[in-house]
């Protein structure tokens, strides 16, 4: 799968050695889903980039050149993911920020191909042992700073294993390494927090915006009590979890609303070179 | 200024932008102090960083080439500081280990400057409000997860502060953004511990070698009584504090014994570059 990328919107694969991205994770990213030249969650994802900036002290990014960007780069992908990187520029020694701040983007789309039978029968998750740090002043933006989700997500290796689910330091499940949680219990949809830990994803915020949900803390034990448990994802959708376990679900009623939901946003569950392919 | 820079032991000054350095911040780095062609504690940077790799999964590294291209790049600064990054290097899309790493070496020189007032009469530091998160998986490593020092140096730009202190979300002080922390407290040398947080120094670790140092937790209460405040950088030595608030210190003579050992290292209290322009 060849990736199409630019840096500073000039058609070129590197940066700086010296960027403060590269030397202290220092900047945010987005990972966008554009189907047919048109990417149907980018409001979502360009306020969760503007808040991330400013929460970084980051000069406020030019969302409209950036979605520009995107288009060009996914231009001719009938379904591509699209990650933008934007990082605080280069910089001299130290933490300092830099008297002036020249962030540098990043945007690479490739083409994206998603497994139509984990839409329709779920995946199997585990439990990571890592367990996810409490930062307040960090929680919930997509930064730079992924260690925990690349330690948790070398966990395991078995294939059979879609997700990695990411639990706090008291034990409640926050997250999975790549996609947010929901789950149904006692009847209500409910997920987890993320103002202590965690990314506020963009599919999270679709749903919080469209649904009635109740933002608490899910222990394991009452997620085991669950009628239905799904990820959540910009580029994957909703992605029901068939196992945990020992403890199995079907793919219920709730994310098949919010399947079909997605597909009228227009984000269907398949992606047309596999359609293409059949 | 000038910095002379290797990535991959090529006099190039670009990485891949699709190098999980700068995608996900998933590395370590180094900062050594190079005088007269010599990195008197290279030894335990070397140590720091092996280990660094066995922690976050990646390849043992090549202890001595990179020796060799730190000698390489500060040959001609009398004396230099040196930062050394190891990134995992190229990835695909996802947090997932690629399945061969083939990690990216950067190495950049630069001529060092220190400021001999700052030794002598010490410097001024302050508390930062930004807490530092606890997580076991990646404390004592100098990894390249740093928005949280980026965030609490960016607190303040008064340059009479030298430096800002780092406590833990108990509040009980673990470092500085970029040094280790020592106070002599009832006649005892303290430094807290650096395994729920905080980067285990290299001068940490030397003075940890070659004194009875306890390491404990250290509350701001217990650190205002302190007899001596000091603070400790593989680059910039030992460095007494004077000032934290409305507590003040006079350089004291367990600073003193370590300034004179560091010395003896073959590490000075002033760079040649300073002394000559006197």
């Amino acid at each position: 799968m060849s990736t199409r990328r630019s840096v500073d919107f000039r058609d070129v694969g590197v940066v700086s050695a010296a960027d403060r991205g590269f030397t202290y994770g220092d900047g945010l990213f987005e990972t966008v889903r554009v189907v047919g030249g048109v990417a149907p969650l980018w409001p979502r994802h360009a306020a969760r980039l503007t808040r991330g900036c400013a929460q970084l002290r980051m000069p406020a990014p030019g969302i409209d050149a950036i979605y520009a960007e995107i288009l060009r780069l996914s231009g001719g992908f009938p379904d591509a993911v699209v990650r933008v990187t934007l990082s605080r520029g280069v910089g001299e020694r130290g933490y300092a920020l830099p008297l002036r701040q020249a962030p540098t983007l990043v945007v690479a789309a490739a083409e994206l191909t998603l497994d139509p039978v984990a839409f329709r029968e779920g995946i199997a998750v585990r439990v990571c042992d890592l367990q996810l740090a409490t930062q307040p002043a960090l929680a919930g933006l997509k930064h730079l700073n992924r260690l925990e989700q690349v330690l948790a997500r070398a966990e395991w290796t078995d294939p059979a294993i879609g997700e990695g689910l990411l639990c706090d330091m008291a034990g409640d499940v926050v997250c999975a390494t790549a996609a947010n949680l929901f789950a149904v219990i006692d009847g209500e949809l409910v997920t987890p927090p993320v103002d202590l830990c965690g990314v506020a994803g963009v599919a999270r915020a679709e749903i919080l915006a469209t649904r009635a949900v109740a933002v608490t803390r899910v222990g394991l034990a009452r997620l085991h009590q669950a009628s239905e448990v799904f990820l959540t994802s910009a580029v994957r959708g909703i992605l029901p979890v068939r196992a945990l376990g020992a403890h199995t679900w079907q793919p219920g009623p709730v994310a098949g609303a919010l399947q079909a939901h997605w597909a009228s946003l227009g984000l269907p569950l398949t992606t047309r070179a596999k359609d293409r392919d059949r």
